[in-house]
């Protein structure tokens, strides 16, 4: 693998179209400014798509979901059999991201890329069985180099499905119980913090569980050593498939040109992971909100992230970036129908 | 006046509704807690519109207008015509509220409560003429008590106009040249602050142009005095006809039971004064968002308020409430539609 595709390069931001959109906002009849973060937003995504007035209409959604060996140190809340059950809540309707892509008319693709507990296949649920989770990263890799290439290759699959269907925006979720370990440990070697630092209760620990479940990240990263400096290594190490795979999705979406809407806190990690591995891909990524797990916070602002909610979010599934998707839309809205000063015969202020 | 109608009680929570909510918020497919500041809001709106699956369809958006004498203290960017040019393009469909109140399919009133520049009637602007603008609260009270009651009288007919059309959300807007003057200034009164404490640049001052305001703030703090200790006569002495309409409007809401959602630091000032003059309204205001303007954080704490967004807006037109509409709506959907665990075979965690 002398250069695998995750090292090409992201498709160039339209430096004009975005010159052109920074020129628009000045002109809309509003105090220059007062629409915040969403002007921003709008010029961003002018650049990204290259036209003066973006848009954001169809959207792409794909839940990666796969189990933790890490479970078996006694690192969750959930029992491991939820990842499964889960899968059959997606693609019934009853999960929350089920209701919020129903809700904002999204394609829902739903992958298992390896769950522990044989199940039988459930119709809608696209298998790309890597394994039967990962193993037990506390005491050895979590995955193959293989395996590792494979779910960043599912995630990349999930994009190009998104590019066919005329997508223009790419959200990422997870699902695997013990994926906020796995998540934790990688933000950890990427950023080089002790795990007391970033761990928190995932899907609802106590202080006790806590402070095991940092334990158990602890001899995991002395363990893993100095592999831990290369990102590739450190995501295979440490992470899962799920988030192997959003790594992936994050890559191709820059390669391919097409805007990611990252979730929470593991898929931030992912984020993380993928600019560690592929920096020009950062400017294809937007980021939904800041969840209530402690080492998002610090994930977001090792990317320099500026979230748009602070809602205290912390399910995963990508449900936070399906919430933060009005906004995207309605950021596009104004910038494309309000009228300028010169249209609606409104006094500029006075220079 | 021996009993005007502002201060009559607002309608009761309903508490069983409410309990209902809590309840189904536990059995839904996802961690106890983990779409954060959404849960509470979806019990909070089964408390208020008294069912246990709330929903926020139908939308209606009050925009007051008004002009301010106290710009002749020279405390704003731009000149005073805005107000009235901006009630066009309200109506024309060029303004930011214009572009959200379409996308968001709701009802948009634009009432003119008293611009102070002479101009024909504009079709599908209400009029409500009070006076040609506020006095310069600089030099002696903004309003008479007659004018006051009229502009309180205002905003509830609006609310009544909206319940008459069924709407499930009031969100009331605002637009006034140098009313972020008289708003700060009443919530130094309301808040017993120095001017310095709490004034911004509005739609754009400098820092000189905000250290002026400031000083025009403190010389009319100075010159009403102990009359500021009722909020009644704050909003009198310093507040504008669009900013009382705002008050009577929220009093209204609760009195009829329907919530409003609560817009930036105008709208907030606002909702204080409503609070102060009647403390049981506070249980059917929603807020939604912090804006940019300094004071507004101490409001929302006065408030003891949780706003949904934080975005950094500082454009009033009610478009800070519009932009959270859609995950009042989420929330609402999210707590209806999700499953729960029974209903879905998924594993709760085991206690």
């Amino acid at each position: 693998m002398n250069h695998p595709w995750w090292l090409a390069g992201a498709q160039p931001v339209d430096q004009q179209m975005q010159a052109k959109a920074v020129a628009r906002q000045q002109q809309l009849t509003k105090p220059s400014g007062s629409l915040g973060q969403l002007e921003q937003l709008a010029i961003q995504l002018a650049g990204l798509q290259g036209r003066e007035r973006p848009g954001i209409e169809r959207l792409w959604i794909s839940i990666f979901a796969a189990d933790h060996g890490v479970v078996a140190e006694g690192v969750s809340a959930f029992p491991q059999a939820v990842t499964g059950q889960m899968l059959a809540n997606f693609v019934g309707g009853g999960a929350a991201i089920s209701v919020l892509a129903r809700q904002l008319g999204a394609s829902l693709e739903v992958i298992d890329l390896g769950i522990a507990l044989p199940t039988p296949p459930l119709p809608g649920v696209r298998r790309v069985q890597i394994g039967a989770g990962t193993q037990n990263f506390a005491r050895g890799p979590a995955m193959s180099p293989d395996q590792a290439s494979a779910a960043l290759q599912a995630g990349r699959d999930s994009v190009l499905r998104a590019q066919q269907a005329g997508s223009e925006l790419f959200i990422g979720g997870e699902m695997g119980i013990g994926n906020s370990t796995a998540a934790s440990a990688l933000a950890c070697a990427l950023l080089n913090q002790s795990a007391t630092a970033l761990v928190g209760p995932g899907t609802g620990l106590d202080a006790a569980g806590v402070a095991h479940k940092a334990a158990v990240i602890e001899r995991a990263l002395a363990l893993h050593g100095a592999a831990l400096h290369d990102p590739l290594l450190a995501l295979e190490r440490l992470g899962g498939f799920e988030i192997a795979a959003l790594v992936g999705a994050y890559l191709a979406c820059a390669q391919q040109g097409l805007p990611a809407l990252v979730d929470g806190f593991i898929c931030s990690v992912a984020a993380l992971a993928a600019v560690r591995l592929n920096p020009s891909c950062r400017e294809w990524l937007l980021f939904a909100h800041q969840g209530a797990e402690p080492g998002h916070q610090l994930v977001l602002q090792a990317l320099a992230a500026e979230p748009l909610l602070h809602l205290g979010l912390r399910l995963g599934e990508g449900s936070g970036a399906a919430l933060a998707v009005p906004l995207l839309q309605l950021a596009c809205r104004l910038h494309n129908e309000m009228a300028t000063f010169a249209e609606a015969a409104v006094a500029e202020r006075p220079v």
